[in-house]
């Protein structure tokens, strides 16, 4: 497994006047928290979408626990369960500045081929940075 | 079954650089077609929140088949398949121009009240205003 | 002079916890007065895109006279007071659904080449569409 | 005069599909421009508006002078030239990884009464927070 967690402080903008933050902004912290995870690996989304991959969402997932509030500074921690093949699946799990656990989500994004739209493998440099932490132990 | 259909206009700022609709935008989308979908059978949302009851978010699923592009008039048809109680899940299909399925899409809600944030059955307007849509035609 | 009103309802994302529309989306809201008031004429602002030329922002300003509010009908108004060169300014005034003015705003915007990113003239066909506004009543 | 930086990531849904940041979004950093310089100075804007005052937004102009990109790294430096009254103003330039100035802009903002809407004086705490930065020199 892979984990790492990165943290976003709220914006007011993304407050609505339930007082809450918008649920539809949860799939962008989820965003953040997947490309900074990554970075943290010592990937760059960016340079890999140069590069003529793009990761277009097929699923996405959130399970609301408890709401996020304006100014907080939420932790998103974001976890590979499996190796990436063409599809690749990050679980996230949000806590605020009291340690709960307020939202649960999970991902599922496919590499394509940026001309052709076409479903393709993960880069291989992202595949040697990952999978050091899907290896079985058995070698 | 209640079912209603509304269309979006999608805006530049809900693009990104993919040319896509940004996927976490879909969830606004849902939210707009939600709130038509209920004014069309005679209910103001806003005017529910401001007699006290909310609806916070406990969950929310989408499905990607296609992208949404910029200046698409998509129509996102709204769907209540089961009689709303302390909670209320919403059921989404979004078509583009040419009538293709470009994203599915499910939600479910609790009615709060907006001052102890406890949840509380649906007001008694809506309930009588959905009822019919549920009715087992045994009448 | 060339004048046309749009409407927008204001959605529960575009709100924040002062239970008023974030000062922040009022560009947005301009950005779909432009290109619904430049449909009206007759013209398509993603058919120009999609030729070749885009219009990025030079200058925006807004003043905020009173607060939009959830669910509200906005009629943004769009007027364009001078005729278009390599740039472009459209004045907005925003009324609630009692007709007072809560927002006034002005953006201009450069025509650039898509693929230089360079200043260009405006489309022909814009220029033909939007003449008549600005033609002197002299002939 | 008091200045302060901070710095943000461009996140992938604030691009649009020019691949820029979406010219909307600026309002949002200069929000988080000015309420992390504010913080830096020891100031809560969350707390002085959970104490009954809030900050409307009176006036905003932006100057687009080149676009931001995804992924950057841009430092909003903000700026307060006045001694803040019942309106503050804050003016920011915004820098690129490059050192390069590809925005500044400017806001003015109200303080006033969360319950009456009426506006007020800030908060003393704010004053004396703020008041070194004004001094004439001449103690």
């Amino acid at each position: 497994m892979f984990a790492a967690t990165t943290q976003i402080r709220v914006r007011y903008a993304e407050t609505d006047q339930m007082g809450y933050v918008y649920y539809g902004n949860y799939a962008m912290y989820y965003e953040v928290g997947r490309v900074e995870a990554l970075r943290q690996a010592g990937f760059e989304y960016k340079k890999m979408e140069e590069d003529g991959i793009m990761m277009p969402v097929m699923e996405n997932y959130t399970k609301f626990h408890q709401p996020g509030k304006y100014d907080e500074l939420l932790s998103i921690k974001v976890m590979l369960k499996e190796k990436p093949s063409v599809k690749i699946t990050f679980y996230y799990e949000i806590t605020n500045e009291s340690g709960i656990l307020i939202n649960e989500g999970k991902t599922t994004l496919v590499f394509a081929n940026k001309f052709t739209g076409k479903p393709c493998r993960p880069p291989q440099y992202l595949i040697d940075l990952l999978d050091p932490y899907f290896s079985d132990g058995a070698h």
